[in-house]
């Protein structure tokens, strides 16, 4: 299986696309912006291709047209200008899964953020606010869709290392989960088909990744 | 019928009120943000009522549930931090499409951008890219429900005292309009019910306004 990720340069990717490239049947593609980021995936002998996020649809889908399966894990943080909330982590993610349509490619799996509810946007403090709605719109594109898709709630990130252990579940209690687990996470709910039409948050723990996955 | 006005105490909103209470058959519901926003209309003889668009749905809904349509016409405008344009122009107004179900209010008008389309988002000048990018979501979350909507596109908004004719399409080419001949066409698009389901684009041009809009 090869699979396209969106914001392989991000923390998140970079896990993923190391575990992938020591996984037999799954290899990445990193999808990143800028030349200068290719050396660590090519390092890891994973494939790169370069587009920018705020490019057109079309050139997403070129680089999906030989691809299994999305994961979007591009983010441009709680911390930057509220324009590239809006321009990333909105209309990017749309447009990834609109490139995901017209590469004909059936599998998405969405990086979200951790309550991306109605409920989440209006008790969000005013500064982290406009992410969550910025969030909110990109899973409820994915909903609208026909895709195999799963979305993935991450707790609060760290950069502890992965323990390989979680809690997952449709809704379970805020905590810190590790950059290093989501990748497993993700790498994992790719292996498992029955995630398929899933979301789930997930957050540090004592379950195996896999079989916490298994029990969803 | 009785009109619910988001974004009343805005320039285009202000000549609504104003129009509609020169209007025998229509009345309109000033939604406000401010308290001392309230004398403007409370001088016009029009009810007002006091929400803040950030707010919950169910305050909105409230403001709606005696009214028979509602018209959009709040805008942070494409000049606001990029914070308000996402949580406003196109939460704010996703949260009254929302409450016009809730309160059973069938009929709504989306004051929009000249042009939401995905072509004028990846074409759009860096700084306007994102108000453009929260009006198209705005938009096609309207079209995706079952409310008898309209989605207006005026061009480029001026101050100019009206001249009563526009040129009015499917697309037109970019010009100017005057606020007071928008607040024009959104009275007789409430008036022609053959506007519902179509949106179009409207600048100033010769043609008397309910002539221009019984052609589309």
């Amino acid at each position: 299986m090869k699979v396209l990720i969106i914001g392989a340069n991000g923390q998140i990717g970079k896990h993923l696309v190391k575990l992938m490239q020591e996984t037999e049947s799954i290899h990445a593609k990193a999808m990143i912006r800028k030349e200068e980021q290719a050396a660590y995936f090519n390092n890891l002998g994973a494939e790169t291709v370069l587009v920018d996020l705020e490019g057109e649809i079309e050139q997403i889908a070129a680089a999906a047209n030989d691809v299994d399966a999305i994961v979007f894990t591009a983010g441009s943080g709680p911390k930057t200008g509220k324009d590239k909330t809006i321009m990333v982590d909105l209309d990017g993610a749309v447009k990834t899964i609109e490139a995901a349509k017209v590469a004909g490619v059936q599998r998405y799996i969405m990086i979200s953020s951790f309550d991306t509810t109605r409920t989440a946007i209006q008790e969000a403090p005013e500064s982290f606010a406009p992410y969550v709605v910025a969030k909110h719109y990109a899973d409820e594109w994915l909903r609208a869709t026909n895709l195999d898709h799963t979305i993935i709630h991450p707790g609060m990130l760290t950069n502890d290392e992965g323990t390989g252990q979680v809690t997952l579940a449709n809704t379970v209690e805020v905590g810190e989960v590790a950059r290093e687990d989501i990748a497993l996470v993700i790498l994992e709910t790719l292996k498992q088909d029955s995630t398929i039409g899933k979301e789930f948050q997930v957050v540090g723990g004592t379950t195996p990744i896999a079989e916490a996955i298994q029990s969803i």
